[in-house]
């Protein structure tokens, strides 16, 4: 009898052990999608092939990376687990794999989304299948989970255990319909964020509770007049602009103007906040790239002077001198800013986001 | 006589170009070096091998990364290069290569020590050769270039302009007399640090300009008598203890009274600082992690008891909720810290290394 028992429990365990392994995976398409600026085709690009015929090449295939895509979802897992699947390998000297490749999940506890754990892209592989966390509690939480910063996901499916529940959730812990919307460069974009929660944008999203949409493009925020007119395709409540790093002083000079003139007079409402470029760190050595970035510097200041002087309203200017603080510390490389020169750098955005969208 | 005049002045030209990009090599080794606990036989590395030769295999294999080791000199060349032989291509999905193989560049300006680029190094190849900074002004200036964080250095050597001169510095930037010598897992080893320079270590010994030894074993810091051994055998002024993270609570319970009363007895003069472990961000949620973490705390608040009620002096007690923060923001994984969490870290170092070395 006793035996019996013995042998019951043994097989009871081990049932239990492999019920509690077992994982059910769901598409995150099935869940909610935050950060896009509209839907596409491919679901887990930025913009679609279709709108982005007209940008220069570079852009079209930047579009399709996942910056600032996030996915919502509440379960009762005690564990979750990812498979996701990159277009390709990448190696980038200044970002870890789990920043360009990688995932990265949050929690929302007590109002606030508080980091949790990421999902860490294997070597050789464009299938990833990791698991995120396990041995949490098994109460409903809401999760938001984002993706990779600098790949293009094919494929994302979440997996939780077997008998867990998994579905959007009932009350997002991000708004929706307050929208912000950044267009700029590699930085913007999250060169070179540890992980993708910090990259800038989407620090600003925790912190406002926003929809905030990453348009940058590592190299490529030129300011092209296609770009205006997506931009003002996109529906906002607040345009963001830090596209002051990628081009000349010349184009900076040629285009500008007329980039901020035309989304103004399509969005007349829309409030814009425009960001001095980021003062490379090299560039307090190497005498010409310093006097790239103050001719960039020069040239913007003078399209906002005329701007100004025209009575644009509704408008905010944020200096370089204001953007990573001065103990020269916050890049990893003269350029894209560590998770110290993006904590810096959300904290001197996030006053005129909360004065412009009072307004 | 007018074209005799233009050809002379391409001819002119293309020497004096020539001559600008033409760079000599001078090897590290002749240079100054800091960041050592001892001489080695191979130069780049933390510990001679003879010296290991009793320590666990893994420590043995680490103790040849070289984490903390950095060259002082003093050029006018305005470009400065440099050749890296590494042991090997290595891949962490949680460090950009920047930082486990790369170089890092600092420069001592009005008596501090400023950020100036970095060398990053090329996929595939194990020698590096890549130009850090180009197009400065020709004044003397005294440099400090970091050596990689988790790669082994087999040669380095640093390249300026043909006619420039390069030379140990007269008065160093780094006061090689005032040694803090730091024993600790992975965190202090330099994972996440962005680039070597933001390793926390690197960052107090910028803040202090003492020597600062850093003795990370990345997952090995757990405290076998060997090690104690081995740090009573190092010149220091400071002790600084960060590795409860490594140890299992058991391990620290059986070690680490041992360790910290053998460090005193053979140093009966050299203050000591014990870090209490970070508290792993996904111990917040891994139910099973986080016990443990909170494991090695009782532990080691034991052994602080112990030696409190024993009457040890010179001795300073760092806890677990003044290292990073609480905003859950400091790190890439849960447990190596960003550069925000290693300057969050040397902020909350510094002040018990001022009051210690003050003594």
């Amino acid at each position: 009898m006793k035996r019996l028992l013995l042998v019951c429990l043994i097989v009871v365990t081990a049932f239990a052990s492999f019920a509690q392994d077992s994982i059910r995976f769901t598409s995150a398409a099935s869940l909610m999608m935050i950060g896009k600026a509209k839907p596409t085709d491919s679901i887990f690009q930025r913009i679609d092939s279709v709108e982005t015929k007209d940008m220069p090449k570079a852009v079209q295939a930047l579009a399709k990376n996942s910056a600032g895509i996030a996915i919502l979802f509440e379960t009762n897992s005690t564990i979750i687990r990812a498979k996701w699947k990159l277009e390709s390998e990448k190696f980038y000297s200044n970002m870890p794999p789990i920043s360009h490749s990688g995932l990265d999940l949050y929690c929302l506890k007590n109002g606030k989304w508080q980091y949790v754990m990421v999902g860490k892209p294997a070597k050789g592989t464009a299938d990833q299948d990791q698991v995120i966390i396990q041995n949490m509690d098994s109460s409903m939480k809401q999760f938001m989970l984002y993706l990779p910063l600098y790949n293009t996901v094919n494929d994302l499916q979440i997996g939780v255990q077997e008998n867990a529940e998994i579905r959007k959730p009932a009350q997002p812990g991000i708004n929706t319909t307050k929208r912000v919307v950044m267009y700029g460069s590699s930085i913007l974009q999250g060169a070179s964020a540890s992980r993708p929660g910090m990259a800038y944008p989407a620090i600003l999203q925790r912190k406002t509770g926003y929809d905030v949409i990453n348009l940058g493009f590592s190299g490529n925020a030129k300011m092209e007049i296609e770009l205006a007119q997506y931009l003002a395709s996109v529906p906002a409540d607040l345009y963001i602009l830090d596209c002051i790093p990628n081009p000349s002083p010349e184009q900076i000079k040629e285009r500008s103007y007329n980039f901020i003139k035309y989304l103004r007079q399509q969005k007349p409402n829309v409030p814009i906040i425009l960001i001095e470029t980021v003062f490379r760190e090299n560039g307090n050595w190497d005498q010409k790239v310093g006097k790239t970035v103050s001719g960039q510097l020069e040239e913007i200041r003078k399209t906002y002077d005329r701007l100004k002087k025209e009575g644009i309203d509704n408008f905010y200017y944020l200096t370089t001198d204001k953007l990573i603080g001065n103990d020269h510390e916050a890049t990893i490389d003269g350029v894209h800013l560590t998770d110290l020169g993006f904590s810096r750098m959300a904290d001197a955005v996030l006053p005129l986001i909360r004065k412009a969208m009072k307004k």
